[in-house]
């Protein structure tokens, strides 16, 4: 039995990571976060600090994929749109929520003043779930099918951790990867086609490196099949041979 | 006189960026190639390894802003789809192009072949123009508004050394960064709210740090207006200050 696929997006928001000042890390966090609860990362975006155009993206891929994550514009300062922009999408109201404010009044006791910028970090969609936060506190939340997180990448893996039980996977896709040192692409591409159409259940694919010490291919096979994907990793093996190099098995993240 | 605001999009293509096997350095690399030419990355997407799916991006994406820079998809394996997708999203033919089979000629002379899948790379789509490849020689092609560009980081700043010159830039918009140890963006946001208000030519950002060290605030403003965000500086300067830390200036990348 087949099991079905289970498709999400992801949707990282800030002007910086357009602008360049930022490298972003969560989307490659958040694919391998997923991947082995069977969930494939299907479309990426990268939206600014505009609320009509978080809440636009928001709407095109949650009715499209199965759960779509957002990362940034959840913090206390006034380029902080994502929560906002998500009630917006979804229609409902927004405002102060008791449970985040309590998460936040815990946190903020003492010298740090739970001041009118901080709460901004409790205004809450109405129907949200709150997503636990064991960095900085101030909670992220789940509403339909869309997961809001933070921006900060320790504060997204964090935040990954208190909602991998809300996920219902599917079948989960693994990968094999191969290395051929010295090896070109126009050299493997006629045998690699041959090999995915002769996989049904297989994709493969080839990712040419160049580095000062030398080049050389990953040959990858990706299928929720392991039986397979055994079989292609033995045929990229001997592909990868037959150019005259010596195949090594890449250890999988 | 205020030029006018001219804005890009980035298509990153290719199955590897979603599944989180390779971490994209490239929308960071053409933002910060485009930033000083006048030109804002104003949204990105990333795309699987799906004609369809490619085509309908750049469809979306070109009808949209001043240029669409893609990565990815290129090559001469069968997982190199985004020629054809482009072309299909053109509504134009593609074939194999006398100018790109010359080079391919020219470098895959002696011991290497230019065989079959080698000469897919020669295949451009009609009306579109070469993009050199100072790299590995393989052009990319430039087609309407549309650059499509290698996936191969040190191949993409090649080629975009070879079209500074056919990019028409306007207001240059110009970053000031000020860092606070030991600040918490509740602390500033009112203050920062205030800067963005009563400054309408410049915008704030606010990125907070955790590190095992410590932790801190980037505070950034942008404009086009360079008086404008010399004064934010200082605006910034003395905000951090008033939290009773040693403002940092940071150099811009």
């Amino acid at each position: 039995m087949t099991q079905r696929e289970v498709k999400a997006a992801v949707l990282l928001i800030g002007d910086e990571l357009l602008s360049g000042r930022t490298q972003d890390v969560n989307l490659q966090a958040i694919a391998r976060f997923l991947a082995p609860l069977g969930v494939q990362v299907a479309e990426a975006r990268v939206a600014p600090d505009v609320p009509e155009e978080i809440a636009a993206a928001v709407n095109a891929l949650r009715a499209r994929y199965d759960y779509v994550f957002t990362t940034g514009g959840i913090g206390p300062t006034h380029d902080d749109k994502t929560a906002d922009a998500i009630a917006a999408a979804f229609g409902v109201a927004i405002g102060v929520r008791d449970d985040a404010r309590a998460i936040l009044e815990a946190h903020y006791k003492g010298a740090q003043h739970l001041n009118e910028a901080r709460l901004r970090m409790a205004r809450i969609p109405d129907t949200a779930v709150l997503i636990a936060n064991p960095v900085s506190k101030a909670p992220g939340f789940q509403i339909g099918n869309v997961f809001v997180l933070a921006g900060v990448p320790s504060i997204v893996r964090g935040m990954l951790q208190d909602i991998a039980g809300r996920i219902e996977g599917g079948a989960v896709v693994r990968a094999r990867t191969v290395r051929g040192r010295g090896v070109k692409e126009g050299d493997i591409a006629e045998g690699l086609a041959r090999l995915e159409a002769e996989a049904p259940g297989v994709s493969f694919g080839s990712y040419p490196w160049f580095a000062p010490e030398g080049f050389g291919l990953h040959l990858v096979a990706r299928s929720s099949d392991m039986a397979a994907l055994d079989k292609a990793r033995d045929d990229l093996r001997a592909l990868i041979a037959s150019c005259g190099a010596e195949p090594e098995d890449v250890e999988e993240a």
